[in-house]
């Protein structure tokens, strides 16, 4: 399934961003070194796929670079993305205590840089190290705060508002002002993260310039108030723009 | 915030419901003896608040009967049912995991009766002992799930599919065939569990009867062929009736 460019045996302990993670943090020493002996590094071309729903969990993955759809298909082919997990992210990691198996569909959105470890060293880890447990305790608890808040948004905003809130977390907190961002990724994607068809998408880009007086421009936004964006965002929300979340890894990079 | 009828120091050993959970049976024996010298017994009346969205967290709940509603309110008062929790589930468990607070609101459904038990002894518990943290990541693990499941449909499935989907559900992975089940609470709740304002939902519900033949008479529902419901059902999902959870749930019970 794996179309694979170079594969180079890899030491994780010469990535930085995957040695700075809780969870790697958290790992025993002779887990360290299961990892070294059995972790590579790929390159994955777009579109190639990295797991796929309920098939046998063997690797998990750390994204050095590029963006991993997690999806979901019918059997007519209908797509929903579950998440798009960017650098500094892991992808199948929860698989060891879901089944052993993958519980959804994971795919190169862009070309990748990988490093690919066994799930089987993860699932010793846990189940050996209490540190290691409490770790992916962690990652849980953030998952499970950010899949709630997409349940929220599903239900409460409107088309408008859920573009609205994507551009706005582009902004990284930051309050008040105008700004220029870059969307990470294409718009077709972006609308498929957000459970819109494409016309609907469009139709809900168009209201929310009216509204917000957001300009987009392939994939360059400028934002001339973010208040006034907050302002239309954050009427359908629980919460207020700085959302919590966005702080937090603010303060965390500070 | 709490309206409580009796009050009565409870040992959670006398519950059985409580005492076969994973959570409750992976706990050391000394949290298990201050959870005794700190659970309390509660009838709760309906519309009674929980717990706040925000607010420390210093209480957890176990529900013995009743239904209780874990939601999130915008200013303007609209509502998202982020679940509905029945006999049997923890609720506000998380809360030490993320920040101390609590990431919703939750409110009594309908009359409930619940032990209440301190958030301080669960964090004690997960953070000295390696197999209440494995418990509590099985938790995580089922939620997890359950949410992506959730987000799956609300991005693929269109109304009447999402009400057929939790009718279809009721069967507890009966296969084919007909089948009468009771609604487990009423419909305006369902709507706004599934996301979807009343009119939608009256709506989508005709649809679904004229489509797979399913009648409703208030909270009674009568399914003449479940495999015809099934069919239009699991189009719009990347999994086939009966789901997975379905099937183990019924292996656990048998």
């Amino acid at each position: 399934m794996l179309k694979l460019i170079p594969n180079n045996r890899s030491n994780p302990d010469n990535f930085p961003t995957l040695r700075h993670t809780a969870l790697f943090k958290a790992l025993p020493t002779n887990i360290r070194a299961s990892l070294a002996a059995s972790c590579t590094r790929l390159t994955i071309l777009k579109n190639e796929t990295l797991m796929v729903q309920n098939d046998p969990a063997d690797w998990f993955y750390f994204i050095l670079s590029g963006w991993v759809k997690v999806y979901r298909e019918t059997q007519e082919g209908d797509e929903a993305v579950i998440e798009l997990l960017g650098a500094g992210s892991f992808v199948g990691e929860y698989a060891f205590l879901e089944g052993d198996i993958h519980s959804s569909d994971a795919a190169a959105a862009e070309k990748l840089s990988v490093l690919r470890m066994p799930c089987s060293v993860l699932k010793q880890a846990v189940n050996t190290s209490h540190s290691a447990a409490l770790a992916m305790l962690q990652s849980y608890a953030e998952k499970r705060q950010r899949q709630t808040r997409e349940l929220e948004s599903l239900k409460l905003q409107d088309a408008p508002q859920r573009i609205g809130c994507f551009i706005l977390r582009q902004c990284q907190g930051k309050p008040s002002g105008s700004r220029h961002v870059k969307l990470p990724y294409g718009k077709s994607l972006i609308a498929t993260e957000l459970g819109m068809k494409g016309e609907t998408f469009s139709r809900a880009l168009g209201k929310l310039k009216n509204t917000t007086h957001v300009g987009v421009n392939g994939g360059k936004v400028h934002i001339p108030d973010i208040g006034e964006l907050a302002e239309f965002v954050c009427a359908g929300c629980s919460n207020e723009y700085p959302c919590k979340d966005l702080v937090e890894l603010a303060n965390r990079r500070a």
